[in-house]
């Protein structure tokens, strides 16, 4: 079992550690190799992915990863920002299936934005295509504009687009994990306006004939945008292109309130993985030893499931976490009043105390 | 002052009756004249936005309009479905400004999914880009991929694109609204994935140079999402494109938890504009008599204000609403224990009454 070990920029250094600590907890061998990534690749390499890093990536089973990105680097021409190491790992390895489970522990629903009745017991998983849609579509670039409201002036463009296959694999995914789970899909789309949209509702629908046991319901994004404030547990799995993901992924990890608790994993048709926690870099708060591992050491444990094929591990971990929680620890993040705080490494080996 | 009333589907006849009461309740004289639009007018005409219609609406200095759309429709080919109606109506009549303000009233405070602290007080303005984007640019449609994952099969796309002079009128309607607010504009993007929103970004900045006494943020529109929920009265100004306008603007709404209150304006750079409630047709209660008028009344104290230059008049009729609300009187939508729950017109008329 070889697991590339990338922890990016920012806080990523001290909660993969913690990661690390836990898998070498376990009663199980790991080849693990570690690579700089995003701004600390670009530091000491002048690449935000390095050849080495990619091939190391591409050689492992898994990729545990941490995050990257700082302001800093804002300025740098985009090919070398660090955010396009993590475009360049999902592309690279083809993680186009992306898992953001968006989770309310009971311990911290008093964390979340919205009323305790609306957000105790969520459980929905929120299923992103990632390496489609306007994220890489060509052409894109800057011209002088022909045609539209002012022809002749400068304008910038990008493509969206989606192929018939890349839905298809999508969408038996969503389904897949929709039988494991409630049974009940949420297609989301702009089928509305969108060509491309209207192609993915058409498709996922195809694809729906084969899973008669699942139900199956097309929302358009704006919709859902508004559900998910509304009655988030009315979802089970929401499946949808990259770009409305990446914005329905993030809100729906902001409504639990415990964003620092949420994993994520990109796998492609091979159960290759990228592991990652759902939150970003945070380098406000970075080096100070505050930040919350669990969603990293969920993301490991979303590793051990669906990568490394060790079903009884993953659960190992995912109980210790639980038992950390019921113990009253807790970083800042997810801290409130009759709890204990602790810090990144401390909560790390309460973790591996707790396996 | 000439008005075009364009009532469309579902409750859109009723809630636009009630806002007529009330401009006809007020002191002025106005030119009104009716007709169908949306799949009213699919069946009375055989297309949602007949000649006619649309040559009602360019001659009029305001639109009124309710809502369009019933599932029933959704089989038709695309330019036949009601919601072309008022894509047609923006891009024909060029209303590229959308005012969309998210305003939590004080006494519907427990109406919101969030925690009344975080809401209570909320006065928001997003202001969305209208006739441009990924809504109207060319190319578009299906054909065959010749590149990306899956070259040879049947593909969907569209073309995402911003002009600068587009960029630069709306950034200006954004600066200028904060003026008379809390001089605060978070310009909302996606600059790290996409050419269309880095130029965006570009240009809002440069023009920021003249309006030194606004504060300009930008921030990605992933993060715009988990902000609205995380600390809403964080934001003053929000402006971004028609697609994450489209998804923000209704996530903020439904935030407020009273999205049957909340009035939307749509302007062009002559202040023709259209004024509808940012809610939908609501076929399930249409007919009934119980739909919320007060945003399309609401939307009509928008357009006395922007298009015909009646601030007084706008005024009274915001503060007759606000003395509905004080008098206990709710429709079902937003109905409390304690309050006493009436129908559309009883709410139009307490409204005149008010006045
Ligand atoms: C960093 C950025 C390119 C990325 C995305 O938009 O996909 C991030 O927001 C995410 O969701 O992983
Ligand atoms: C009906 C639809 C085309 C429209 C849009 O996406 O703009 C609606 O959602 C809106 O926001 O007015």
């Amino acid at each position: 079992m070889k697991i590339a070990v990338l922890p990016g920029d920012g806080i990523g250094t001290e909660i993969v550690a913690e990661a690390v600590k836990v898998l070498n907890a376990l009663d199980l061998t790991f080849e693990m190799e570690s690579a700089l990534v995003g701004g600390a690749a670009y530091e000491a390499h002048g690449h935000p992915l390095p050849e080495s890093t990619l091939n190391l990536a591409k050689a492992a089973d898994a990729v545990l990863f941490g995050a990257v990105g700082d302001w800093k680097y804002d300025k740098l021409d985009r090919p070398l920002r660090p955010e396009q190491a993590i475009l360049g790992l999902r592309k690279n390895l083809g993680l186009f299936a992306n898992f953001r489970p968006a989770i309310c522990y009971e311990q911290l629903v008093g964390a979340s934005s919205l009323k305790p009745e609306l957000i105790a017991g969520l459980d929905i998983l929120i299923i992103r295509e990632l390496t489609g849609d306007i994220y890489f579509g060509q052409p894109r670039g800057r011209r002088v504009a022909t045609d539209g409201h002012f022809p002749g002036a400068e304008e910038a463009f990008d493509t969206m687009r989606y192929s018939k296959p890349e839905i298809e694999r999508i969408a038996h995914v969503a389904f897949q994990a929709a039988r494991k789970r409630n049974k009940k899909v949420t297609s989301v789309d702009k089928a509305n306006v969108l060509e491309t949209f209207q192609f993915w509702k058409d498709v996922v629908t195809e694809v729906h004939a084969q899973y008669p046991d699942v139900e199956l319901q097309h929302m358009y994004v704006d919709n859902a945008a508004m559900q998910l404030v509304k009655a988030p547990k009315a979802f089970d799995v929401v499946v949808t292109g990259n770009m409305f993901g990446d914005i329905l992924s993030d809100e729906a990890s902001m409504l639990t309130g415990s964003i620092g608790m949420l994993p994520s994993a990109s796998l492609n048709s091979k159960n290759q993985g990228l592991y990652e926690p759902s939150h970003g870099s945070a380098p406000d708060i970075a080096g100070k030893g505050v930040a919350n591992p669990l969603a990293t050491i969920l993301s490991a444990a979303m590793m051990l499931r669906f990568s490394l094929n060790q079903e009884a591990a993953a659960q190992r971990i995912e109980a210790a976490v639980q038992k950390v929680l019921a113990q009253g620890l807790r970083t800042p993040d997810i801290w409130s009043e009759g709890t204990t705080q602790v810090g990144t490494a401390q909560m790390g080996d309460a973790v591996v105390k707790a396996l």
